[in-house]
């Protein structure tokens, strides 16, 4: 699959391997890298059509990676420095694994001849790959590594998209003999089990109460057109997972609703249900387990019909099943009207809500990372101008601000909102500078409730009894963060919103404004 | 070797585990906990004599109980959420590994029976954790869990000292049946092998270029005593490896050169060397690999002895020689005068040494990790009062202000001074929140080059030829960070030093004071 080195009279394995990404349609490299990366780094200036983007912490490449990913459909790469660099970065793959987004995740390593005497900072780099990644592989040498790079392409991209980790050993990268190569063809998604069809028609067609139980390209506006059509002709309900990597909603748009997060309540919507049919997603199960309460949240007589798990053509088997009921045009939607901007009451889940779903701009892409604040949010933006939602997939927090960057990145001529927890954002902070670095149109949200929020529902949820020393562990308020000093610090600019008006009229201004802009509303 | 529950009725594994660890002498527990591990945390409540250390990031828990293992000799352990915490901590795990710094490393899990329905935080903990751990284990249910506390405990402290990583899924926490358990005897050290023995003596006696290349604990004044008066004897040298835990020096004591990172002021400080004898550490080979240049860098004919490896013990073996060799008493050192402060200049590498040499208090802790700023600091300061000095091992940065957290934790009388890289002060700084809540008597100085300036230099060590797109991902000045800012947003005070004059005075101030506050040294 390697192809003629098209006029170039020797090439290093790093120049071969960046000209390979660029072919293979990788534009971008959100990088941070070290010694063992600098051929590749040097290999950008003499290649066309790679853009760099420079990070101050591996987490905020990886998540920039992931939000890039979303919104363009297609790999970025990273550039990470030895398994350190890759360990900074796991946390944020490991969402990409859970939003299933494609990425080229690039660690470089020593020479492939000095692993023997276990310098410092050698470590077995393919072990702390392998738990987020599809596909993991060392290059053995210049001659090969733009051939794994085309591979690395096509894993990043095979259904339903994941974390292709190429490590490459310094040498590979300095070493002459490299030749471009071309992706190889990924493969075409598997349809829908015949038989599994069969039953799920059965369960949409049975009067019972039924639900479909969507995810991952289900909840674009094809698939959720799609989806309204079946349930207005089978009255079947439809639902989403409880975090989502890209939901396409807003106003004109199928408006639907995430399963709850808390137990509970996820248990109280699904109470009565016959027939659950799952497309694009995993099973209803409890992100946490609590002493007493079950995993799977489906009530125990519901049957369970994995029609399309998300590797598998997802929008084709509601093709298939909005055939089979005989499903007819979109329904009737009743219009919801825009709310206006709240003008009394605190800053709190229900203003914030109703402030976005008013001044939220055409075409927004928001990144909520909001946590506890953020539960209630859907409700009342279904009416917000039309938008993309992107949360966090994996649970594992500080995405919020790397994933608006890449988001940015992606989408240069749309507005980026990171609707923002602030004990999850201080995680990744730095990824603020990178936003004023590339000047990047991301406004961030800070919600300063200055507590690890969501623990103290799950210390009540977990029946632990908490007492100082516990609570003491989930506040954030001793000394309080300063987010417009941290952001200031980054090249941000920020203002801090103490009441209602300071932040609606603060929202406007970071609206009205192209560039990176902060606000920490004081919950 | 469990023992009788003590009076206490019932408990469950959550606290019979905390019980078990204050038994056996873990007393500082640096924390960044998550739903899993909330029955942990409120087992804290119960158990007197445990002191927790909220950190607003993984990688600030790990890089504390690796500072603070360092200077207290005991583990500290950690508190993690699931498979990306410890993601998060695994950068500066790496380092506690070179450091072979003893650590519990706790890992709270999913409950074990709801691993099945992989949600989505649900990882290979495992996988993640053993690039990086010297033992990893998951408990099986609540009844064990003491015990598999007691044995991680006696791992860590296993010589020559790691990261002993306990996964703690919450059903072993919040199940009844606990019992507390006794940490197990650890293993004496290995004396040295009687044949290496000889041939270290005959290189010692063999009037030929000998050099006892050294690290971990003969760098203690005990050990660098005891080889002072071998080389003394002999006409030997000594020399420390590059990076090390934990070095005592200052005036009075011995002083000693670390191997230089640079590869070819290493070889050239290698060159004519005919007998190496190692003890406490690894081979003197390059941190990276050169294209064209050798990764061991003594020479080819040099005879390499490791007499003893970290784990074995290091100072009988010192004893053994010393004894073998006949090595009369300590030899008279010429006294160092300790300089003044710096007068005229700018604000550079050898101003800072001398700054520092001059003001550092008695009995301070230094943890350095100045990289590229940092690497003459040794010849000034071994005139400066009696200190600890404490370096980066791992090479991965972002270790500094952590280290410093821990080690003010461990010492709460001794002054800590950090001197910090900025670009590798930016992957954690979090941990000055830590310092703040704390109110921990650290003095962070931060080298602001604005750059990844190691990198300028590995650039053209590898033979890479920088274009504007490499130089700008080694740039850290577009926009530049506002340190002070940084730190007034973590609620550290913090100022600026454009010259010489302000920042000897700004050090006066930093070291006249107690409780952390944070110098910008712009250089």
């Amino acid at each position: 699959m390697s192809r003629a080195n098209e006029g170039h009279d020797t090439m290093n394995g790093a120049e071969s391997l960046v000209r390979t990404l660029v072919g293979g349609g990788v534009e971008v490299a959100f990088t941070n890298p070290g010694t063992s990366e600098m051929h590749f780094v040097a290999a950008l200036d003499r290649v066309d059509g790679m853009r760099c983007v420079l990070c101050l912490f591996e987490g905020g490449a990886t998540g920039a990676a992931d939000g890039y990913g979303r919104m363009a459909e297609k790999p970025a790469s990273t550039l990470l420095h030895c398994g350190p660099g890759l360990g900074n970065g796991l946390a944020n793959l490991h969402n990409a694994r859970r939003s299933r987004t494609p990425i080229v995740n690039i660690v470089g390593d020593h020479a492939t001849y000095h692993l023997q005497y276990d310098a410092p900072l050698t470590s077995d780099i393919e072990g702390i790959a392998r738990p987020v990644s599809a596909w993991v592989r060392t290059s053995p040498d210049s001659r090969r590594v733009a051939q794994d790079g085309a591979e690395a392409i096509a894993a990043a991209r095979t259904a339903p998209g994941g974390v292709a980790t190429l490590i490459l050993p310094a040498d590979t990268a300095w070493g002459e003999g490299g030749a471009v190569a071309t992706v190889p063809a990924v493969p075409e998604r598997e349809k829908a089990d015949p038989d599994r069809m069969k039953v799920a028609v059965e369960a949409l067609m049975s009067g019972e109460p039924t639900l479909l139980f969507l995810g991952d390209r289900t909840l674009r506006e094809e698939g959720l057109g799609l989806a309204e059509r079946i349930c207005a002709k089978t009255g079947a309900k439809m639902m989403a997972q409880t975090s989502n990597a890209r939901i396409e909603r807003g106003a004109g748009r199928v408006p639907i609703e995430r399963l709850p997060y808390p137990v509970d309540a996820a248990i109280a919507v699904l109470k009565g249900l016959k027939h659950l049919v799952v497309i694009g997603t995993t099973l209803p199960v409890g992100f946490f387990a609590y002493p007493g309460k079950p995993s799977l949240l489906t009530p125990p007589d519901c049957t369970i019909t994995v029609l399309a798990p998300p590797e598998a053509d997802q929008i084709d088997a509601l093709r298939q099943l909005a055939e089979a009921v005989k499903a007819g045009p979109a329904p009737a939607r009743p219009a919801i009207a825009r709310p206006d901007v709240p003008t009394r009451g605190a800053i709190d889940s229900a203003t914030i809500a109703q402030t976005v779903a008013a001044l939220l701009p055409e075409n927004a892409i928001v990144c909520d990372e909001a946590v506890t604040t953020g539960r209630s949010f859907f409700p009342p933006t279904h009416a917000a101008r039309p938008h993309d939602w992107l949360a966090l997939t994996g649970g594992s927090i500080g995405l919020g601000i790397p994933m608006a960057t890449g988001a940015a990145v992606a989408c240069p001529d749309r507005k980026v909102v990171n609707l923002q927890a602030d004990g999850s954002g201080l995680y990744t902070a730095q990824a603020l500078w990178t936003q004023a670095r590339e000047n990047l149109d991301v406004l961030t949200v800070i919600f300063a409730n200055r507590s690890y929020a969501i623990l103290r529902g799950e210390l009540a949820g977990v029946g632990a009894n908490p007492g100082r020393k516990a609570l003491d562990m989930l506040s954030l308020d001793n000394p309080a963060i300063d987010w417009v000093s941290l952001a200031r610090g980054f090249g941000v600019e920020a203002l801090q919103a103490a009441d209602l008006d300071a932040f609606v009229s603060g929202m406007r201004i970071g609206l009205g404004r192209r560039g990176p802009f902060l606000i920490e509303a004081l919950l």
